[in-house]
């Protein structure tokens, strides 16, 4: 679209003129579940009609604000599911002409030092990966006007909007596909402990296993998500107890349980243990690993984190909103499944 | 440093001011190979001694420009290899006060493309990771007085700014180790065809051959730079040809082939056949693979990536140079081999 273009496009504005109204009004008439009048709303979507106009809220942003950025922080790139996550997000946000501006929180630093500088750059929509941020910081955020949606964590209780993979529902599924295959001893190899994604993983474990009448799974923390923690840690939970199957929080740490398991303690795997991970990295799929994993949906949680960063632009004040999207059980070679219906 | 004490630092200006002199001779006094007067050049130094004037380009240029940004073009964020650098590079550039803008050309996609939008936010720097751009874009950057330099590329002949590890010496050192182990009819797995890292590491891999008494290296094209691309390449050359070891173009190449001669052809590796990669990518290290291969020399092929932006930044009619780090020899399991010395 060229700037002519664009300048000629019909926007909200235009609309609240003709009718007198304000802009948010125009707004909440194109907001499924907005308070406003069933006539005000009729007469706004009969000259958004006549007119041509559409809401695009992330497109509408464009020609109001300037920066035409989206922000994305990042905690831990090095964990191969992150840059599959950020080649698509990156590819997502080109469509709609916003280029993506890059912060490093680090392993173990803390994302709200990197809001002021920011904030600086009055981004269009904030989308953080796999860190968390303070209620202060989204409240900044909020009045700065940068909508923020966390990607495969949430704060519960937080005003942050949040889109997730179904890690509960994902939990429970492994639980049970192992049960029904006859494993009674089961384990977990736990990842950075304060995580949404490690505890919710667990509780869904643990509370099927429970239902199923299994013993409360052998819990073994790595501390954080490498394949160096999983490796370490598998080492330690195998040589002490003997659990016949083992699920890893996540894809990276199952990778070094597997080695582990294989190099260090010479067992045969699926035939003497099970290894289950979690996120379908590209990895799992090679040959030499093979791995039984609950895939994340990431092409369906990017929409779901586009429509929450759209609602949130088309109403700052909208209630922060939690999206689980559930996961899919890839049956590899690493582990022995049962059905799980 | 506070926004006051960035305004009280004393910049190339003010001492250019007091000599009555330009800022661009006030730079040239501090660049080594610079035609400047001798006198002169002791007059600056004189008052910026006594000033406490030290020049640091890329601070400086915080001072005097906007946009603080560091522009990163990447054409293939998947490869494992990339996120590692740009992890490293992130968190180089934000000790320097500069946020990364991200920009993906994407696999097969022009990086000239993304120049125009680009230099709409002025960045300050701009590397290119494992892509080129045409002389006409290069030309463009430097007209907007963004430094440009490519990291693990070059375009020889160009006025583009370059850093590589030593790929043709590092192609020697593989065919010498091969070949001091035994090894005589080698093979080579060809990755993107048109990359300088691709066509350097064969010319030096294939001279060595040659002045060793070695037949010419047998060359199977994998076309790109993935496990995929490589487990099919691998099939294929090993099937065909049965080389007694295979170098391949990088890392990831490499795994794919280790997994294709181990599970599609039954090869026990190193007895049956030695495989070498290139980059030493974490995974290289982990024991399913341990991957025998050649160490880019990360950090230092960032420092020589930052001297080039300075250089840049401090004489933007500087001549291009191209920077070759030399890489290491990792030796693993992957691969029989002998002395290189």
């Amino acid at each position: 679209m060229t700037a002519r273009q664009r300048r000629e496009r019909v926007i909200a504005r235009d609309i609240a003129e003709e009718l007198g109204i304000s802009v948010s009004t125009v707004s909440r008439a194109f907001t499924e579940k907005a308070v406003i009048a069933t006539e005000t709303r009729s007469r706004v979507l009969a000259v958004a009609h006549r007119r041509g106009y559409r809401p695009d809220p992330l497109a509408r942003s464009l020609t109001t604000r300037r920066s035409r950025i989206a922000a994305i922080v990042v905690a831990d790139i090095t964990n191969p599911f992150y840059p599959e996550v950020l080649a698509q997000l990156i590819e997502r946000l080109q469509e709609r002409e916003l280029q993506t501006m890059l912060f490093s929180a680090g392993p173990g630093r803390n994302v709200d030092d990197s809001l002021p500088t920011l904030l600086h750059y009055h981004p269009d929509v904030t989308i953080v990966l796999a860190a968390t941020l303070s209620s202060a910081m989204v409240a900044a955020c909020r009045q700065a006007g940068t909508p923020v949606v966390l990607f495969n964590r949430y704060v519960p209780g937080s005003e942050a909007s949040a889109v997730c993979c179904d890690n509960h529902a994902g939990g429970r599924t492994v639980a049970r596909a192992l049960a029904a295959a006859g494993h009674r001893r089961l384990g977990y190899l736990a990842g950075q402990p304060d995580t949404s994604t490690n505890l919710d993983r667990l509780r869904g474990f643990a509370e099927a296993c429970a239902e199923l009448g299994l013993p409360e799974p052998l819990v073994e923390e790595a501390g954080s998500y490498s394949y160096e923690a999983g490796y370490a840690a598998a080492k330690r939970l195998l040589r002490r107890d003997r659990p016949e199957a083992v699920f890893c929080a996540n894809d990276i740490l199952a990778l070094g349980a597997l080695d582990a398991a294989r190099r260090d303690l010479g067992l045969q795997v699926p035939e003497q243990l099970s290894v289950v991970g979690f996120d379908d990295i590209s990895m799992a799929a090679w040959p030499s690993y093979s791995l039984t994993t609950i895939r994340q949906p990431v092409p369906a949680m990017i929409d779901r984190t586009m429509e929450q960063a759209e609602s949130l632009l088309r109403d700052p004040e909208v209630p922060a909103s939690l999206s689980l999207v559930p996961g899919t059980l890839v049956r590899r070679a690493s582990a022995r499944l049962g059905a799980t219906a």
